[in-house]
């Protein structure tokens, strides 16, 4: 098989079909996402049995316990993505909505139209669900898709992109809407990310190697982040329970998510008093403490402690581990963000008006809190219904990303005969 | 000189200057523009002394009288450049907006901020204008910025970067909020395209040669437009009197701008009874019109009249040229703007609801209009108050580019001590 001819056809038919998704009324793509969360619950049989040849081949091959986890769709697993599909039709249709149209002095009327991008092309690892996931949010946002997962879920993705297509067609979409790459070549994923003009954004989801590799090549623009070097500042007016308590969840809620705390930065004022009373919480969960000088002293005698090196400040443990540094007050605090942060989230904890809006305004990261726990910036948390990914990124889409991110605004002009003079 | 050291130290400048201008108030940053309007005001003669440096050396080099002409600092081209400030000064800030402040289940309240890209990078050819134009829409957004301006216009756009220096020192910013690339070095835009560390968006304003040279190398994202192929499709069901005054308008008004109709598509059921007309009218213009075979056989007499060949298509003439198609109706001029268009800008004339509506929401451009002049597609003409360039991409910024195209929206959360549970 010649790949990059098979993927120059995939990319001229995923073209085609968002046409006609663009063209496609909210009623029509929700029935699509209806008929698959059906052809899902009617073929679930199916669909373990195709896990279970991933499953098999996987386990032969040797793979890591945590990589089979994620490799296995539960019963669970199903369900969540039959109520994930059903939620989506729930959200309103972002598409077609026109807003700010407003008379011009010339007499003519402009806003801007919410349109679907184009082609989404989504890479991912082991999780066979977010073949579903990713085609539902295409779906509803009125853009084709090219999937391409990973390889250990090839037998269950063919088996749920023909669920997918039995949607789309049960609905009078065209069936290459949603196309899920047909070989396990990585040269699949070369070609995709280097064809503009067949795809319009690529979303990588999956670990830092994978998108580090997809950013040296790619010429397709990407709705990416790298990862997740979030902080935590204890300002010297912050309250204690809050900063215990958030302090505490932000580590130690979930360690391997890339909304989780890696640093703490603490003002010298309340370090005293702050610092041991978490070290308490940290203890219950074995968390090792890697402190700056002013930290060790404070937190001398705690058994999971370390002297904090450069590299810290740099690193996104994702583990029972947390980097400390005491600074002098907000300014401190913000340079080490400024220097230090992924520009993913960062929180402060403060009951001082003035410093909580420094912080909002001046750190430069996709989300910004005040007495709350990092862990909250997510799609869902936010409201924003479901989730393609995050962006660190500025331009485009920012933070968590919902299905405004997969669409854009074109400017829409009401005339009555004006011309220009 | 080292240019990729130069460019390095020029990129840790702004970077540094970047985060001064994203603290600074609204009141500071108007302050330094209109700073730099008096001081141009009063320096008006060095200024043309040293625009006058440039003329002499380009006209030495033999340059066109066409590049002359843009090089030219007129007194006319002086008070724009205030008159501009000034209008930018009166300009609300887009900085530090909240938005949509929602309150979740949880107790968190989320919404977004708007804030400064960063370092925005421009590159230009000769106008010195576009140095003080586009240095006061940075500094309005809270931006620092690193100018690239033509090589013929060096001594003017240095005289211009004093008097910036001086207004930004004035109201207390730094002056590495703009820097002026001070060589005329090739390798300077090569490095700066390529330093996404220093530098947020580039955007080119200049010629299709200039920006397809930055884009095969560029590994900074742009905010660009490569070309102009706009159409106008006059619909069976057109107003005549509309469908010939924006028939005329948008091929005359003016032939060298990225806005003007290169395509003229005329259902077939109206072309007899169009043609004819708007061709006295191109008539007076003595525009070439390269028709199809239809077209052709209806305007057969019209002293400028060539077969259009597929070439025609895809040509953007800037010229005193159009080509013209006749179709079916809306679905083969539908097909034909998705396979030819630049995805700048078209227009129907009709005044058939249903066509307007279909034609709106259809056509993937970055300006879409019903009954009015393409020319329209500008960002005096739609209101954003002044234009950092135009974007054919639906990524980010998408048509005509103001202020809220150099920002970029961040999630901020209020909490009250919320963690996740």
């Amino acid at each position: 098989m010649d790949i990059k001819q098979y993927m120059q056809d995939v990319g001229i038919r995923a073209r085609a079909a968002s046409r006609a998704m663009a063209r496609a009324d909210s009623a029509t793509r929700n029935r699509a996402l209806s008929l698959i969360a059906a052809a899902i619950v009617r073929d679930a049989d199916l669909l373990r049995a195709a896990n279970r040849r991933d499953l098999d081949a996987a386990a032969a091959a040797g793979l890591a316990p945590a990589m089979l986890d994620r490799l296995t769709l539960s019963d669970a697993a199903i369900a969540t993505m039959v109520e994930g599909l059903t939620q989506i039709v729930a959200l309103a249709d972002p598409i077609g909505e026109i807003s700010n149209m407003k008379y011009r002095p010339t007499g003519i009327q402009v806003g801007q139209m919410r349109v679907p991008l184009g082609v989404i092309g989504i890479i991912y690892e082991a999780r066979p669900n977010v073949t579903v996931d990713a085609a539902g949010l295409c779906i509803k946002s009125g853009n084709a898709t090219i999937l391409r997962g990973g390889s250990e879920a090839i037998h269950c993705n063919r088996a749920l992109a023909k669920l997918v297509a039995e949607g789309l067609a049960g609905a009078g979409l065209p069936q290459d809407a949603v196309q899920v790459i047909d070989t396990t070549d990585r040269a699949a994923v070369g070609a995709l990310i280097t064809m503009p003009e067949y795809v319009d954004v690529i979303v990588p989801r999956g670990g830092k190697g994978l998108i580090a590799r997809l950013m040296e090549e790619a010429t397709v623009p990407m709705i990416k982040h790298l990862d997740g070097i979030c902080h935590v500042y204890i300002d010297a007016k912050a309250d204690l329970a809050k900063a215990l308590d958030i302090g505490f969840n932000a580590k130690c809620h979930r360690y391997g998510t890339c909304n989780t705390m890696e640093t703490l930065l603490v003002a010298r004022a309340i370090a005293p008093q702050v610092l041991p009373q978490l070290a308490e919480r940290y203890l219950t969960k074995q968390v090792e403490l890697r402190a700056d000088p002013e930290a060790l002293a404070i937190l001398a005698g705690y058994p999971h402690l370390v002297a904090a090196t450069e590299e810290d400040w740099r690193t996104e443990y994702l583990a029972a581990i947390l980097s400390i540094k005491v600074v002098d007050g907000i300014d401190e605090a913000m340079d080490h963000i400024n220097q230090y942060s992924s520009r993913h989230t960062e929180a402060i904890i403060t009951e001082d008006y003035s410093d909580a809006l420094r912080f909002l305004r001046e750190v430069d990261s996709a989300s910004v809190m005040v007495n709350a726990s990092t862990r909250f910036a997510d799609g869902f948390e936010y409201g924003l219904g479901a989730e393609i990914g995050i962006s660190n990124d500025k331009l485009h889409a920012r933070g968590p990303v919902g299905l405004e991110g997969l669409t854009s605004l074109k400017y829409v002009v009401f005339g009555h005969g004006e011309v220009r003079t």
